[in-house]
């Protein structure tokens, strides 16, 4: 991987005053291309060894383009509010928005690499790390995101150089610490893993560019030219434009698992609300024990329109306290939320140790609505699935233990329970036009409905289908579900 | 001040079962009402002696309303993010936007009144910080927040039996330990500092509510009750619209302040060059200096349009490491600005510890652009001034380093630079009909830079006026002012 890096690439002084004025020309006018008709948001992950470079290419980056659009982290050590989340969840809150240029100083290759390379962990971790990261780029490259991925590479006697060099001028020895030496004894080491993993994550999407970096001149030209070309070629690059309606979509027998349902099931008001006070006092314990202050609760509630799902919630926001959960209503997404890859709202208010987080409606909307209406394209909900899963395993290795319910009513109750609303004067808000528009395209949801069910219920993260015919029933169905996987997880 | 809630406060149950559901009912169509046609977001402090039922009040009404538009904060320790920004930061950060509820459990009362019971504040700073409560909730009350603040009273022997209830009770034992009862010996010190600093902050905008805590039926309905008016109340209230064009400015004196600087100051190229290098170094050493890990440097550009402010920032970012610098240009506000108060947008940028914040256009656009082109009411811009003070104030004391410049040109070399923009193919994006009708009202713009830097013009946060006519004299300036604040500040 690193083989025609390891020899000598030189530029000359006389060529990079030739080359920099232009290429930093035509950068800058990308950049404003880009910023005036935001497309698509530009990433730039910067990796490789110490004394490469990264630095100082990172910084030349922000000197000849606009530091206005360019947002660069450096990621060291999680703080307090990043440790308590999954360990993406610091990567997604900064990821640029379209029309800006996010620079990764460190990025999710860090912890697992390191990790590898001092022992802690073995390769079965680090492949499974590997495979999460081709999921997770391949993700957000399906979402839109310009990924380019730089790896400063020296070779070990570029590298023993360098860091001589630095040490040697007063004006650079303070980035030489003895932490710096300590890595350059594991050269070999970090070499022999660094190069599988970038071989194994140099995709079609986003391919890892080797850059070597012995030479500053060459370096840097040659980084900001693969980036100037990048930019260029998607900007002059007119996405596919999806017009045509959805493919039918095929009537698998999974449907059954929603006309099976027995919608008959009751519970009387008597027996109602015994339960439901026990229950509330479970789930009261449960969220004030000393186990869950080390982890959390994300709920998903979905249903059909009128399903029920705004007073079920009620029911669990009453059995907890108002200071530990959030109540995340899931609309149509605000003009920031559109600017940034389809699970980024939902990942920003995951809930952080000993907190709950209940979403009325949330990322299924994609493969529910989104699909069946047509508001995005068949391609784009198909890979939803495995992306789903993906955020969702996520959720459940962090310890937040994870909840789905799919609340079913019938046609007919739906009926009877809209027409209740518009004559109730403080529920009319609820009942629009759409509502019974989606009446009519039952069908279509339900098929969707058993898909999604198929194909996202995982065991730790399982769907929970309940039978809302009758309000009590379906609520302490909810309940006791919430108990039951609250008290097996902690 | 708390003399009448000392008194026994009483609802029977039977008035209570009939009160409870035409409130809940009530409170709920008011939220719906709030949320449906989101015109300013409602704030809710409580505050109040402990087993008073703060945390009670806070479930029941997340129970009574819909959860989903309602946030309840708690706030305890700082945060490392929080702890790293102004006291405010924590608080700024989760402010409700229009159309929801926000609630907050503990708030900036919190923090001062304990320090001043334990002892560890003296009257003085107790003062100081009532002071700046006073400004700080004007200023959110002036932005359109509805701002609603309960104070839960008990008498000392009320709570001495309200903590011996709870301990008996082996549900609720859990919530008594040592510190509540170290808390109440100081119950006589607790209520005569609470009661000075509530009687203090009950203003006109936003009065203490004191709600006697002892019985649970009275302290709900009551709550309610309060919350319900204060909402109604507000949504019927049709709020003045300023259509009036603002009236003429005053031209002042002080805009001799402007007119007397001596746009004639130029730099050569050699010594530019020269000077340039040098500061560029300086300031990278502070930068990185040690004694500035636990500081932070935020720096203002203003100007009028062309005056340079984009170049001059790229030379001072040049200097900076990219890992530890933002850039912020300030435009139009988004949608999810827009529904927060004004200064709401600029908290949220400010630099942690170590980092640098460089603002393109900032908080003074109030007192610039929108007063000049009338875009928000003169009461809104008069005000600002002192709100700005404020917040800047707040930045100061936080131990980050606040650098301001306006850079000035003549009219002349303006349509110069523009005619120049318009020829240069990269530059055109950068020049735009209200560039060209910004010029006709210079002298406006005038007057209105003359008294920004005259009101707001601090020790702490002075206004640095820089003669930007010739470039290379102005980034000079520019960097040299830095340099050396950072440096006295170190």
């Amino acid at each position: 991987m690193f083989d025609s890096a390891d020899l000598e690439h030189r530029m000359d002084k006389a060529q990079y005053q030739t080359e920099e004025p232009l290429l930093r020309r035509a950068l800058l006018d990308a950049q404003y291309a880009l910023a005036s008709r935001p497309g698509f948001p530009v990433l730039i992950i910067i990796g490789g060894v110490d004394g490469a470079g990264k630095g100082e290419t990172v910084n030349l980056l922000n000197e000849w383009m606009d530091p206005r659009h360019i947002h660069t982290h450096a990621f060291s050590e999680p703080t307090g509010e990043e440790a308590e989340r999954p360990p993406m969840w610091r990567y997604w809150r900064v990821l640029p928005p379209k029309g800006n240029i996010g620079i990764f100083f460190g990025s999710w290759y860090t912890a697992p690499l390191l990790r590898r390379v001092l022992g802690d962990d073995g390769q079965d971790a680090l492949d499974s790390h590997v495979a999460a990261i081709l999921r997770h780029e391949r993700m957000l490259v399906d979402e839109g995101v310009l990924l380019i991925k730089f790896w400063f590479h020296l070779s070990k006697d570029q590298q023993r150089k360098r860091l001589k060099a630095l040490e040697s001028d007063p004006k650079t020895r303070w980035r030489v610490t003895p932490d710096e030496w300590r890595r350059f004894r594991k050269y070999d080491r970090f070499r022999a893993v660094s190069a599988d993993v970038v071989r194994q994550t140099s995709t079609a999407g986003a391919p890892w560019i080797v850059v070597p970096g012995a030479d500053h001149r060459y370096r840097s030209i040659t980084a900001g030219r693969i980036l100037l070309e990048a930019l260029q070629a998607r900007l002059a690059h007119v996405p596919e434009v999806h017009t045509e309606a959805p493919a039918p979509l095929p009537q698998l027998e999974n449907v059954k698992l929603l006309r099976d349902l027995d919608l008959g099931k009751k519970l009387g008001k008597r027996r109602y609300e015994r339960r439901l006070e026990k229950l509330q006092g479970e789930l009261n314990l449960l969220s004030r024990a000393k186990r869950f202050r080390h982890r959390a609760l994300a709920v998903v509630f979905e249903g059909s329109d009128a399903a029920g799902k705004g007073s079920t919630i009620r029911r669990v926001t009453a059995a907890l306290d108002a200071r530990f959960f959030r109540v995340i209503p899931i609309a149509a997404p605000s003009e920031e939320e559109r600017a940034h890859p389809y699970l980024w709202r939902f990942w920003r208010h995951l809930p952080p140790h000993g907190r709950v987080t209940l979403f009325d409606r949330s990322w299924y909307g994609r493969v529910l609505v989104e699909r069946v209406e047509g508001f995005c394209a068949q391609p784009d909900w198909m890979r939803a699935y495995s992306e789903i899963n993906d955020f969702e395993d996520q959720i459940a290795a962090s310890g937040t233990v994870l909840s789905k319910f799919w609340l079913q009513i019938s046609p007919e109750e739906q009926l009877r329970r809209f027409k209740e609303r518009e004559d109730i004067a403080h529920k009319r808000f609820k009942i629009t036009a759409d509502d019974w528009r989606n009446r009519e395209r039952r069908d279509a949801y339900e098929a969707a409905v058993a898909d999604m069910v198929d194909r996202t219920s995982s065991r730790s993260a399982p769907w929970t289908l309940v039978e809302a015919e009758d309000k009590n029933y379906g609520r302490i169905k909810v309940l006791q579900t919430l108990v039951d996987q609250l008290d097996a997880a902690l």
